[in-house]
């Protein structure tokens, strides 16, 4: 593991993805939009294939590894089940998405539309997970994992390596959301010693803040905004113990600022941003980070996969 | 007129308005979003202030002309209302804003949230420029003119001299949306001579093909979905003269394009564009425009001041 855990292994997935994922922008914002001194660096990582970094991490999974005829599968009614679907589309591969009964039928549809079978089936998320991981023991199928596969941690890594390369004034710290930890642990793979990097989970989802107080990943309840996208019950052991390391801070924001962030995404930046996707921005609204004067603030907005008559409601 | 409508009037608008307007991001999107063989420059300059590239215009009026006491006045019930209402509330003048009746209350709503006097009166656009010019007369206040003043032209071009520099792979050929023709102007002041410029029209709202027809600005009916931000009835007089020279081509996209440029760019990239904003795209869409292979097209998204309910609609 120690040889693929590394910042090569992201310099690795980048030249594995490279041709199959696009180099998302970013954007200085003036501080005033967020109530802050200084600006804040975003990166706009929702504009990424199927509306999420999951994209990243998916690509680097099918290429890095010996794709079977039979295809792959994930369990996902969300965010990495699209991707998955997605990337093994464009790679020519066969894709099985198992996906719980409780996903939204939007979602499935859009997994669907990407060309992947769809199997609908298992009340929550890891019901499905058993049933994805039992169909490929029995018919060779890969499994893409959503975070806990060095393949996934160092794909999501290469959206910092961009990041870095494209922020001109440089960063100091960073701000990323965390639900399965797949995300923070290839970002802080990355950025380790040169950026600090604050986790931010949702009050109601706090699976990372439990594994650091447990010394150990452990089960937690999940109810906030964001569960489609952060509602993992527990973070990988892969990315707990990058995150041990190399995490500097995490911090917990209320569902009311994770709204507050979509609503002032939209107002004042015409972004349309999922629940997820706002989270990190919320910490610096409501004050769970406050940046020192002059601190250069990166934040990572992650995921567009919002519905847009549920965001012109928040809207007024 | 001369030396204010030059490549180096971009230059000293860009000194101007730097301070107050946002570098907004571009993006190379893969060709295949759009059904085209070659990878698409986006400018995404509908993340500027007020949600559209009207607040380039606003600001160098402002910070170029000496602002009486009584403050501004500009006639629109859209972008360009809004625009100056916030160019002046961030430099501290007052601002009277006239609105037609037509105008959507959201829309009014918007300006009047800028801090601005808004008055609405007028059944249409026209009759809302007489009234404030009238006002301007009468009071002294500064009008700023939505497209046909040098310093909106020069404000507006500031865009095309951002775009250029950041497209790291260069740029043969850019499409603009034209509604009374301050952006496209200003935009082929930068570009004339190095980028070929295409100019956009809603075949409904079709004011720069008339002017070119008649070999001067002459009225149009209109009536499109873009109607709100692309509606002007004729091209101003200093818009059409740099078209004259520096504008190399010019497309009409039905509504219908319209639509499906603003369907896209949500489905593929979580991208919520105004009808105007995704009127240039629309000409590749529809093959209005068709780039030889090979050749580096950019788009610019100049607004994203759309519904989102409306948006959801069409995005089923």
């Amino acid at each position: 593991m120690a040889e693929v855990l590394s910042p090569a292994a992201v310099e690795a997935a980048e030249n594995r993805i490279r041709p199959h994922v696009r180099r998302t922008p970013g954007m200085t914002v003036e501080g005033a939009a967020f109530g802050l001194a200084d600006p804040v660096h975003l990166k706009l990582e929702l504009f990424q294939h199927t509306g999420s970094f999951k994209a990243r991490g998916a690509f680097n999974n099918l290429l890095a590894r010996p794709v079977p005829k039979i295809g792959v599968t994930a369990a996902s009614g969300g965010n990495h089940g699209a991707a998955v679907a997605y990337a093994a589309a464009c790679l020519g591969h066969r894709a099985r998405i198992f996906v719980p009964t409780v996903s939204s039928p939007v979602k499935i549809a859009r997994i669907r539309a990407y060309g992947a079978e769809v199997v609908v089936a298992g009340e929550r998320y890891a019901d499905a997970a058993l049933l994805s991981e039992a169909w490929a023991r029995e018919s060779g199928a890969l499994v893409v994992h959503p975070y806990d596969s060095p393949y996934t941690i160092a794909g999501q890594g290469v959206v910092a390596k961009e990041w870095e390369e494209d922020a001109a004034d440089g960063l100091d710290t960073i701000l990323v959301a965390v639900g399965g930890g797949g995300l923070i642990a290839g970002v802080a793979l990355w950025f380790h010693g040169r950026v600090r990097v604050v986790a931010v989970e949702p009050q109601g989802s706090r699976a990372l803040h439990a594994a650091r107080a447990a010394g150990r990943p452990v089960d937690v309840e999940t109810g906030s905004i964001a569960v489609d996208s952060l509602g993992a019950k527990r973070v990988g052991e892969l990315a707990h113990a990058i995150a041990e390391d190399h995490v500097d801070d995490a911090v917990l924001v209320p569902d009311s600022a994770i709204v507050e962030a979509q609503k002032r995404l939209w107002s004042r930046l015409r972004i349309a941003a999922e629940p997820g996707g706002a989270t990190a921005l919320a910490a610096l609204l409501a004050g769970q980070y406050r940046p020192e004067r002059g601190e250069r603030v990166g934040v990572l907005v992650c995921g567009g996969n919002v519905d847009l008559t549920s965001l012109a409601a928040l809207s007024d």
